[in-house]
């Protein structure tokens, strides 16, 4: 009598016979692939696949998709939406061995690399040619990770999301057909925009397995500036008439008074009040950095900024990026035993204001210890919510505000995430901002491409 | 016995019981939408309707998709590729009577507009509110076929193309359903980049019916330059060591000796030899604009160039600039009783100076008359290639000459088209360029959304 197969099993035999060990069902590999930095409920992949080559991505989703088994593609795992969570099993497929920088070409300012890079590693391979790559969330993310998330970070008000950072990709289809998308010019009206297409599909399309990047000069000079308000209003003003009047700050980041206090603590920020801040940075010539930085400290003073404090050595200015991206641990370390989440709602600029005090007023009625940062050139801002680690009803009451926080956002003619995607935690909310018209072209897209429903289900859609 | 009715005919019929004489069958009506500014053979349509709401635009395409009667969106008429010619007969929609405002966000600089409305009238519309749109593609396009063609112009460079500037889109899809697309904000990550799908799908897909775009404040100091060189090489260098040295110029042109006599004669530029010349525009404070024409002088003089003549008042600006945009009718008028088609290849910078020397060498050896102008900091040029208006001789050896040209720019890693679109005259190219593979995803997505294939068919793909 014969033994019944699972499809499961059919894959992870076949797969096995050509990626050897680098294909495990080991107990603690599968638990590390059960989801990322966020808070969903854990599942366990049947399998993780270690793949190093597009060839290699292509056999295995050639055979998932002929059994119909589902592909989780991982990245760095550091999702916050439940991205890498294999819920409905299947295979996650681990691409954070794929690290090559393939191609740099200088003179046009572009480079090919594989999705498992980080932009770390990305910008340390570039420090002495002069090249920088500007996108960066605040995490230790792949840059494949931050395509299908369409990521962005502090840099954005001044260089642009990933979207705009991306030249072609290639990209294995649900079938495991291969494509590449794009090209090296920097603009195109060549048929359809494909590689947007697959920017921010959050691995329900295909799998990305290189990625064409556009990089930028280093500045000539860059300061920073830090300045504090005694309102929350006062701040957020001030960043509204600064975009208006055209200074092409390179960063503007907001810290609620909570936040700075965390910081302050956490990261040893000496000479600064638990006030209601702004950090900002400035590119340019030795002269542009000059004039942006005294046009923002008019207009912040002129709003009731109190003090403005400069950093033009690398080191002062590294101190301040750092806590600042260190942000989020600084919060969580207010209240030991704790863990975060963390809404990114984002609004037009003029309800800014609005949107975020809101937040404030909403996440202090509820109770709950929560900071707000944002990345607020761009509209966008979070608010870390804090939990007891372990504790459901303590997670679900995080949930609930975070919920009401991107009605509010929703309200005011903004989306229920800036960076950080759909995922599993942002669902509801997708149809709600599009209609069910549009969410239906999506579906249709969606089938299009990937028929049999293999690549990251339950993601992104519900059911 | 029954009269037997095409489809066309039932289509016109429910039509006209609600457009009434909007819908015509005008012989010299239908004449004027047989074909955009290009050398396609012209087709009739059945008939010409006049929209004036999405409403209308959602029962005529419902109506088309149950006949399975084709439908060609009509803007301004200005594409070079016969994306307005409709092959297959049926309803040429004409959208240049839907030119409303709809709604100007000052803070948050953006506009919701319908897509009629040309890029000048928009700009006249903004005049007095310190904002302006920069996309200005060579014609009076409207900004609904800017949309569907992926336009760009003189500011890409600085401030990107349609595609970074428009936050949104009401889109009315094959089979009348309304979707809007995006958003009010300046980023987000939420569900498929349906935005960046219907910009550059060239009608294929479904029709604007409005349009949300990015504005940019009017920079509190402008000034212009041109330099003029000995050697082509010498002003593509110029053009490639301002771009990697992160100057952040407004715009940057190049004009060939042979289209610069064309520009001196046609629009009295005095002071100017008929030499490779470079038009340039800085935007920002009076001091930066004054630090980057420095900068850009330094550059230039170093490579070269045979004076550097500044232009800061508006008069002498504007006369550069129209001389510029006049480029096209300056090249037509060397030849009277000619017309010209042009090139629109796209390379890699560091491989611009071998892209334009190639087509300028191979122009030459053609034995036709044309011209090189180029978008130069994105890679973009033009070469405008002259015939005998009605010789379709010297029409098909301008075509010959134009795919030499193309052929050279994709051995360069470029594209047939940077900004005007596939059309007609470009679908050779397509499969070339991406390959089969993601052609054949290109389709699958123009099944998904256009089942009927009633949307302008013939166009991007082939058969």
């Amino acid at each position: 009598m014969d033994t019944v197969t699972s499809p499961a099993d059919a894959v992870i035999a076949a797969v096995r016979a050509f990626l050897g060990d680098r294909l495990s069902t080991n107990a603690s590999v599968r638990e590390q692939h059960s989801r990322g930095e966020d808070t969903t409920t854990p599942t366990l992949p049947d399998a993780v696949a270690f793949v190093e080559t597009t060839e290699e991505v292509s056999r295995i989703l050639a055979l998932c998709h002929q059994h119909g088994v589902a592909v989780t593609p991982f990245g760095a795992g550091t999702s916050l939406e439940g991205h890498v969570n294999p819920v409905r099993a299947g295979i996650s497929l681990d691409l954070s061995r794929m690290k090559a920088v393939l191609e740099l070409n200088e003179e046009d300012m572009d480079v090919l690399i594989e999705p498992g890079v980080t932009r770390q590693e990305l910008n340390a391979f570039l420090r002495d040619k002069g090249l920088f790559f500007p996108v960066d969330p605040g995490s230790h993310a792949s840059i494949g990770g931050m395509c299908a998330t369409r990521a962005s970070g502090t840099n954005a008000v001044r260089y642009g999301t990933i979207r705009e950072n991306v030249l072609g990709l290639e990209v294995v289809l649900a079938d495991g057909r291969v494509i590449e998308t794009g090209g090296r010019t920097r603009k195109a009206s060549n048929g359809y925009d494909l590689t947007r297409l697959f920017i921010g599909s959050e691995g329900t399309l295909g799998v990305i397995t290189k990625v064409r990047l556009r990089l930028h000069g280093i500045p000539e000079a860059m300061s920073a500036a830090v300045c504090q308000f005694s309102t929350l209003a006062a701040a957020v003003e001030t960043v509204i008439t600064v975009m208006q009047t055209g200074i092409p700050v390179a960063r503007i980041e907001l810290l609620d008074e909570d936040q700075m206090e965390a910081c302050i603590r956490y990261s040893k920020l000496e000479g600064f009040a638990p006030l209601t801040t702004l950090f900002l940075e400035f590119h340019g010539s030795e002269a542009s950095v000059k004039e942006q930085a005294e046009s923002v400290e008019a207009i912040a003073t002129d709003l009731g900024a109190q003090g403005f404090t400069w950093a033009t050595d690398a080191e002062s200015r590294n101190r301040l990026w750092q806590a600042r991206h260190d942000a989020y641990w600084a919060a969580v370390a207010l209240k030991p035993g704790h863990r975060g989440i963390t809404t990114d709602v984002c609004v037009p600029i003029s309800r800014l204001a609005e949107a975020v005090v809101q937040a404030k007023e909403t996440a202090l009625a509820s109770g709950l210890t929560s900071c707000i940062v944002g990345h607020v050139g761009d509209g966008n801002f979070h608010c870390l919510i804090l939990f007891p680690e372990g504790d459901q009803e303590g997670l679900e009451r995080a949930w609930a505000l975070d919920r009401a926080i991107v009605a509010q956002g929703l309200a005011l003619g903004g989306t229920c995430s800036g960076e950080h995607g759909i995922g599993m935690g942002k669902r509801e909310f997708l149809e709600q901002e599009h209609g069910p018209e549009a969410l239906a072209v999506m579906r249709s897209v969606k089938v299009a491409l990937d028929p049999r429903g293999i690549m990251n289900p339950g993601k992104m859609f519900r059911n």
